[in-house]
């Protein structure tokens, strides 16, 4: 397992993470596989998406504070359940191919570390797996 | 890593790709392992679930719309922003598992391919690890 | 493939499964992995969360019910399409590692069955596959 750090420089933002996780998978040797991206922390998330016009993740941001707005009404004390949810609807792990050892994407598509409750430092953990 | 067509034939809508995938993991000759479907795109996504009464399909597609309507004060200028959030809640990859060399789902499950910005041609990249 | 069961006391609400996982994951007898946790349900869900503190789950659910409310508007008989919809949303799936012979989370996750249509006995499919 290889662990990833990501600096977030906002309370809710999306970071691009696509050179990162490139290299991770260049240096692990694996030709042929499926590599496992896991987020351990639980007001992060990871997800893929287009990376090609970058007001998409500001969209993305939009769009899921519009879904789930901060609300006092929450019973947990920290005042961060909007993010916990948020966190979940995203999914904690993304799962990408890798061919001829290298990552594998669609056209459009780059992988995005997910703060929903920054500015923090973050762990992402890697793992690939030989097909 | 084989790459199956899907034809979606709608603005929205999800399709059934079970017997599709069935065929590729038969094919593939692993007896027991895991098997992980992967969207190449950035408004579409693939999901598990009822595949018994196909109103379950158009519901999903009803709640997806209410929970993330168009929006023309979205930035991003292709005006489908909408179907990125979309594709982000439901995700683009699924892993189901591979049983004396068949796929094994669920009772009630079928496998759906999500489209939220058709009708298109799709790709579906599949790849199956052994146990 | 292992499957655990989990036995759900409320219609809807969030089931701590972590030891039961560990137990699994140890039993394997894999040293470095992956694990993959599946729901062959259709209004159930799994996700990995905080479990330090308990109202996180109610939170989820008070977020989930808000989002997807009951609607006698959707087409499937049975009535709980909304239940369908979250299952979606949360998805039906997780990855865990193992490392040592061990699950590895992050400090303050656990991970949880999401029950959205009981309560019912449930169950949970579990493969590890070694790195």
């Amino acid at each position: 397992m290889i662990t990833l750090q990501v600096k977030t420089s906002v309370k809710q933002g999306l970071v691009n993470i696509t050179t990162q996780v490139q290299r991770v998978i260049r240096e692990s040797g694996v030709a042929q596989g499926v590599c496992t991206l896991y987020v351990p922390h639980t007001t992060a998330a990871i997800t893929i998406n287009e990376s090609a016009d970058p007001s998409v993740k500001e969209d993305v941001i939009t769009g899921l504070k519009k879904l789930v707005p901060e609300d006092p009404s929450y019973r947990h004390l920290e005042g961060n359940s909007h993010a916990h949810i948020q966190s979940i609807l995203v999914g904690n792990s993304v799962q990408v191919f890798v061919e001829d050892g290298q990552l594998k994407l669609g056209t459009w598509q780059g992988i995005f570390f997910c703060e929903f409750d920054g500015p923090r430092t973050r762990d992402l953990w890697v793992k690939v797996l030989s097909a």
